[in-house]
């Protein structure tokens, strides 16, 4: 229970959050808005470091503003002041929570009218990969009641600041990464045939939570015959056998900072093909590395490693993509899929997720997590051996 | 890792399902809604049975369409139609997501306006305690797109079908608060004097774990001399102290439903002071259990409470209720609290959870779960000791 070596410290200093605000206003400038007003727990800690793991009650509404002048400001349930008055915000402002005829509907709609106007514009998290936590009737009514001050999406701004990662935030990064390859390497001798999925997922969420990781919120587990049919609803009662493939995708979290990344295990004697299939996904994600640069595009990313699929006889995903962005969330934009065209930049941390069905219903996925640097990508995850480890036990 | 004696099934037998869609559609004939649309995890497997961790990322909407007639339409991203196959839903549509310029806004379109019209009104996760996890921009779009037909508030429909659970699901929370039970009375022999706070979440997550906990969303540590000023953020690096005490509280699951109650622990010698407030709130606790009848409202339950916190001295309280519901969210309606005044019914599940200041920035909680009963309330708990575990090592 002893600190590992190289461990990051938690909680970023005063300087972190200064630079957040000054980029965050900067960019509303170029937007054109009077400020930002974000309700979902990435982007409140993101302003003002406030971690908590309050929000798997959905009762009461949180609101922080980002005003384009002047300081952040936390309009929130009184049950957050002891808390936020630890961080680096000073100006708290709280109802008496759940209150639900006005839920903080009237202290938020007072705040807005104070800000300095200058584009009459507010941004909200309205946009892609985004939701505005509050009840939709008490954003539709304070959306009336602020007049002539318009609801704007501000999504586009938030993700542009949140995109590339500053060097504190890449250390959390690495860390977890770092932290779920321990706990991948480690489970190989702990699996036995025989093991259900679900005992599968609790020796990986032990393993996980001894290494140092905070949480583990994604331990999906699945298996099957060579390979499986998808990749997100598990662990079953299922119990793994000689010719299984077993896939382990994890999000873990260090210090509210997430891992990515999945691995596959063989079990007993396992086909060709599915050898050959792995071959093929382990080969894509090299030339996904390989092309992960700045200058390049994620649509690029998506074609190198889409052609080295094709040519290993793909026939299709029904995921989408291949790979995405990675931070305070599980999963961020931009995505690495035809049409994405994100230009790539030093600081912004990526999945690299090639994946092919190579058989009907059977699908094999690879993962690692890389952070762009000047000089072409860097792994954040320790890389996957080239072929399964077996367990035969 | 075999399973533990006693331990209830994963999953629902089709008739759960029949007997909520009949009950969902009963309800909605009464609140004159053609449809229910739903968007969260929880409403999502309310209906469907569709189980995956994958709300962990924000990138796809999905969509289950109930409408007041016929059966259940699912509406959703390529990569979830393996596993909602294996569900009772049939009627899968899906479209190749992500796909960020029309990410299934018009195959709902085109599913709602197919839709038999009776009154012109589809309900949505509007209301309290909800959220609709879409882009609002996307759903604005809708809002404009259906014509004439009304987006109104669903949540008081969706709330008054959750709210009574069914015995199946009450089995499973009272599987997982077995669960937290055992875990949280194995823990005072693994911690030890001189442990930080997250050691000790470190060692909680482990236990439960071990113990047959599915995962642990919600695991917060805090503590203080003889007390804490607040319940929601931690842990942090402080390490316990001769004095302290500390603060768990629990969400934990199993197939999908929580647990979501704390206990205290006294390290050392804690002040007489401390052990008198611990013995207000465990007696306010029995209070609240007394009062937990068919027929009481939330309100008198939260008068029970406060009526014995009063007599000892009670200063205040900044979390604004004590207890609400529980399902397969952490909290749900409805409160304790002034002004709620909802009929207790059996079938019920309710946190029992006063607290109070006993002095300036020091407080105490304590918390049970229980389902109500015809005869009154049933613990799904077992109940804290009357005296605080004491850690002396």
């Amino acid at each position: 229970m002893t600190r590992a070596p190289g461990t990051v410290g938690r909680g970023f200093d005063r300087g972190e959050f200064e630079a957040r605000l000054a980029r965050a206003q900067a960019a509303m400038t170029a937007d054109e808005l009077d400020a930002l007003v974000v309700t979902t727990a990435p982007n409140v800690r993101y302003f003002t470091g406030f971690n908590t793991q309050f929000w798997e009650s959905p009762t009461r509404p949180w609101f922080i503003v980002v005003p384009r002048e002047g300081a952040v400001i936390a309009v929130i349930p009184e049950i957050g002041q002891p808390g936020m008055a630890e961080t680096w915000v000073e100006d708290i402002r709280t109802w008496p929570a759940p209150r639900p005829d006005d839920d903080g509907v009237s202290l938020l709609q007072a705040t807005l009218l104070s800000l300095p106007r200058r584009f009459g514009r507010i941004g909200w998290e309205m946009g892609r990969e985004s939701v505005v936590r509050m009840p939709l009737k008490d954003f539709d009514e304070l959306r009336d009641r602020v007049g002539n001050l318009a609801f704007a999406d501000g999504s586009p701004t938030l993700w542009s600041l949140r995109r590339v990662k500053s060097p504190a935030e890449v250390a959390r990064l690495r860390h977890v990464c770092q932290i779920a390859s321990t706990a991948f390497e480690a489970l190989p001798q702990k699996l036995r045939i025989g093991d259900s999925e679900i005992e599968v997922r609790r020796k990986m969420q032990i393993e996980l939570a001894e290494q140092g990781a905070d949480s583990a919120p994604f331990v999906a587990v699945v298996s099957g015959k060579g390979g499986y049919s998808q990749c997100i609803v598990g662990p079953s009662e299922r119990r793994l056998d000689d010719g299984d493939v077993l896939f382990i995708d994890t999000g873990a979290t260090y210090d509210g900072y997430f891992c990515d990344f999945d691995r596959n295990f063989a079990f007993g004697h396992i086909s060709d093909a599915a050898k050959r299939a792995h071959e093929a996904v382990w080969g894509a994600t090299e030339a996904g590395i390989a092309a992960a640069r700045p200058g390049a595009t994620t649509t690029d990313l998506w074609r190198a490693m889409a052609d080295v699929l094709e040519v290993a006889g793909s026939k299709g995903l029904n995921v989408g993509r291949m790979g995405h962005g990675l931070g305070m969330q599980l999963t961020e934009p931009p995505s690495n899929m035809p049409g994405d065209d994100t230009a790539l930049a030093p600081g912004m941390v990526m999945t690299i997720e090639p994946g092919m069905e190579y058989a009907p219903g059977c699908m094999l996925l690879h993962e690692e997590n890389v952070v762009i640097t000047e000089d072409g990508a860097e792994l954040l995850t320790r890389r996957a051996p080239r072929e399964m480890p077996v367990i035969t036990a």
